[in-house]
């Protein structure tokens, strides 16, 4: 549109601008769309890196089970979220609250809104790993009929409606709307890839499905020997691995689209700039993160952990998610530390309260994941802010540590409340309403005793 | 060349038209060679998944011999395809029958016929696994040595004859000859990504090495205690996963480029939302076909069976593959559920005439590859296969289901036994002799004992 | 610039000029920005294949530390690749010998150097490939302390200066250098995707660690049926094939733009044409080896070996990775049948020097590396070299065997020599010194027992 209304002017030629702009359309759509669909792809690996550091975290007779679990959470989740998930998260026109067209892809691709199948399926990607972060906290006890629930109303209603209230053009917190009385504090809130909306979320859900499911029969708390380990080690770095690859379709991908420019005069740097940055503040939390965490263990306990290490990292990777877009590198390393000793401090509050997450997904995804937003809300750049959802005539608030004032912080603070309350009083009542019907926990024979074996042999011999 | 034609009238100055139609077609070669290369590579990481798959699927005493087969079979093909193979297949000028150019990538790049390198390695990709496909059938009693011959004839020669049939301009069922007497059935035959050309190809040839090697020593039919399970359920659901990862590059790949508009007034949707739409279709029918599988087991056998959903969502991805661009997604679930139910029923006979295919690989590739062609006939979407093949000025075959009338049915039944004909004739003589010459199986005591303990200690020791 | 200059003519409108090529650049940033980031994705999951490769190839006992020092190299190298070594090697202006702009990315993203953030990403994935190669040579004996400190140097400032010499455009061999009195050998060394910049460095440097640490405790030399052997094929296959994966990123990446005609008049030919024919000159290098490998210790051992078809496969991808943009298909088959030749040559010299490298690591990317930069210096074809590194109005020395003369292969001698020395004499004083303050090697109980069942044991308990 707007090249045609430059270039009719320059031209003086109404059919030759349009047919030159119509060009550049459909090679942009090709660019865009190529970007948008490899990123898609790769976060789908994550959630073979989650399904292997998960099999790897459990102990080995719950291996099968726990594939399982994610084979089931994945295939159910994807057709949920195909059904009702992206209707509820994206649907439009909508309002501030929730979505509502575009059920099972109807309608789309849609012109209006510029939604196209590639968004969907990146989006679908996102939110199948919510339920695989969920999945980690309540592994090694849970029935898969719970799982299967759990999936579902994960991905088909909670997940997507707290998404719609930040990433949606309508959601009443997105930070793109336009200034004004409806524009949360003056700036709504940047989450850009989901250190909230997918981690907290999934974490939180997580540790109340913990919290209600209680800890594993076996395991003991304060006395460290007695603590169940996971049956590989190898599979905790192949997944954390493959979850590192995945990160760069999950942080640099939430741009969307790559062809576009930052000001006419500079076309050095545009959005594909700002890409590799996120790229790279992505990858230097995640570094920091790990690097922390070995020597803090190291100082702590006189030895090295692996699995610590390889938690640190994705810990790194949950806190950096909401603010890479807008942070200079140098301040990605601030993250990852500092997340490196979150995660330290709530393993330790865990063991007090003799909470039992065998992943301790709701201390990497939760914890972490909420320290990601307050992060953004005090290292927040101006410049990127503006650049990433749009200059406004006003200032718009950013960094309380770079000078934007607390509107921001404020904000975050909300934000933080806001997923907490919405994941507890929908996912709590669920597991609760599970737990009633004596449908979320395998008996206590079956955790008990070599289940695995017993349960799958008994499969397999009824194939 | 239409840019140039259009654009010199408009701006009536034939080297301004010429320049910037010249930079719109570099553009466009970057655009789609790095569309074309990242699918290729995504494609090849399938063979990674697929060697995993097999691994964990064979006795653990058979783990080493399988993947040395897995390697070989795809260093050789390698080679086999780049001397032969791709000549075979895609060489032009050509008839309608075989190719016979190309020979060791003479001629590449070829401007008059549009094949880059780039094609020729995202073919090579695709001649890899339908060797990987056959590979599984004839796992745990086959020698090395017969695998490398079967590489060898099946990349070099069957497959791709039988891929220049349907893909290339001058093959005789190719749906986007011109009309007229010399297109088969006026329709051609709709196999998009090849649920015929590539799993039925690998399929078949692994049910005529299973069959003709015979089931392995210890398989005992209808005991199903004594049912060899494959060692490492975890490597089943990694090869799934990388497989579901590469299927990306696999389906939506296949359209090869992706800047290309559907008519010129719409420039939102273009070829890029075919292609999106073709990675939704692919999602949702493996997806579905494993719900279906979870839900039909457990309901069959009482318990849930995390192989057979790995198994199950393979089917979905092997039936889809035939259709994926050219059916609605939610006539992709209807695909999915119902390759899942021949699947079962697939095993069910296999049991009952006591055929032993270790990875039920002609039952998950040769059977749901043939319900793909067979769907894609049913389900087929007249505006889709337009734009996907190519505008005719007559009304042009569609599904039978959505009003095409019975020619696309027709031709894609003719298809199938075709394919089943081809495959038949040329690679069951081959398992014969290599029978005959008893080159094919290891020996009796080899297979019974640890043979690969026995074997491969040897082997290390003598290195 | 070109565009404008061009199109101002043409048009005899400067302002449309500027407005299209303005959107030509625009569009241009974001398809080489879009493949070379996900080129330097491809590039990071070779660390996960390599870390997956040393773990399946050390003994059990070994296994978590081995991964441990997989996971500390990658974090330690990345906050050291940040803070100096890109700056050390492409920080502009610079002089022929180090780099000295960039620390810590200041003055990232910079329009007069052209370097943005997705170059440092993708020259991140290869720094961190060269210290894992290292890590490999000095498995199963090696302190954690150790690697972190090896890690940060290798990567920090012997390999960026290295990488720095014959890559930065100031770099004393450089082949891009304009010819007369400072281009080395009136040639420069074609180094392109680095078999010396990074094999050599990462298979030197491994060397003398495993020299200066000494073999093994428990290895025989002689007695083939001691040999340690891996504990794992299957990650062992996992690893290569990952590794493969991430090759297409390695070196078809190292283009760094994929918009780039060679030539006006031949649009269909472009960067691109030679990006796809890297990409398959590296796959046919390594099936090449796979294959020689595979008949040659069937030959020499009367058994199959695995394992060295694997390490048959590496040697192949790491010689070929020096010449792989400027050499023919088939000169990449001879390339990767001679590597499988010299790695059985040179592990025949291991074993008769008693020389114990785990992963053979030495051999496989500073042996065939080190045939790599010599085969390109026979092999290099003048129209692609010339394409590749920029037309001279000169001839410009191309391969001996292609009628380019000697002054490639003298500056290709030259070069093999300089990666020898300046890793000698950088890396070894630092294994000594290491040693020499008893910080290098693991004491020798703890080698000699279960020791990280013992260590790690104790790691976990006090959590």
């Amino acid at each position: 549109m707007t090249c045609y209304a430059d270039l009719v002017l320059l031209l003086g030629n109404a059919t030759a601008a349009d047919y030159i702009c119509n060009k550049f359309t459909d090679a942009n759509s090709a660019i865009n769309n190529t970007y948008l669909l490899f990123s898609a792809y790769f976060v789908f690996i994550m959630r073979c890196g989650f399904a292997m550091l998960c099999t790897g975290a459990v102990q080995k007779k719950n291996a099968i089970r726990t594939m399982l679990a994610n084979v089931v959470n994945l295939t159910v989740a994807t057709i949920s979220y195909y059904m009702f998930g992206f209707a509820f998260a994206f649907g439009q026109p909508s309002n501030k609250l929730i979505g509502k067209h575009f059920f099972a892809l109807k309608d789309i691709p849609s012109e209006s809104t510029g939604f196209d199948y590639s968004n969907f399926l990146y989006q679908w990607a996102f939110a199948i790993a919510v339920a695989g972060i969920t999945s980690g906290s309540i592994a090694e006890r849970t029935r898969i009929f719970a799982y299967a629930i759990c999936s579902l109303f994960l991905t088909g209603f909670v997940y997507p409606v707290l998404s719609h209230w930040y990433w949606s053009p309508d959601g009443w917190a997105n930070p793109s709307r336009a200034p004004g009385v409806s524009l949360f504090f003056n700036s709504g809130v940047i989450d850009f890839s989901g250190s909230g909306v997918v981690h907290m979320v999934g974490g939180i859900a997580g540790f109340w499905g913990a919290l209600i499911e209680g800890p594993r029969i076996i395991r003991r708390f304060g006395d460290r020997r007695n603590k169940p380990r996971g049956h590989n080690k190898t599979l905790l770095v192949l997944g954390t691995l493959l979850l590192w690859f995945g990160w760069y379709g999950f942080n640099p991908g939430s741009f969307l689209i790559i062809n576009k420019t930052y000001g006419p005069s500079r076309s050095f740097y545009g959005q594909w700039s700002a890409i590799g940055r996120t790229a790279v503040t992505t990858t230097l939390s995640a570094s920091a993160a790990g690097v922390t965490m070995l020597v803090a263990k190291k100082l702590l306990t006189g030895a090295w952990g692996l699995a610590d290490v390889c938690n640190g990292v994705l810990g790194g990777f949950a806190a950096i998610t909401s603010g890479c877009s807008v942070v200079e590198p140098g301040a990605a390393i601030i993250c990852g530390i500092i997340s490196a000793l979150i995660l330290i401090g709530l393993n330790m509050l865990s063991e007090i309260f003799k909470f039992d997450d065998p992943l301790e997904a709701a201390q990497v995804h939760g914890g972490c994941g909420a320290w990601g937003i307050l992060f953004t809300s005090l290292f927040a750049k101006k410049e990127f802010v503006n650049e990433v959802f749009g200059e406004r005539p006003d200032s718009r608030p950013h960094g309380l540590f770079m000078g934007g004032g607390g509107k921001l912080f404020a904000a975050h603070i909300v934000a933080i409340l806001v997923n907490i309350g919405w994941v507890s009083v929908t996912m709590a009542p669920l597991f609760l309403l599970l737990k009633y019907l004596d449908l979320l926990r395998v008996c206590r024979e079956d955790e008990r005793e070599e289940e695995d074996v017993a349960r799958h042999r008994r499969i397999n011999s009824h194939r």
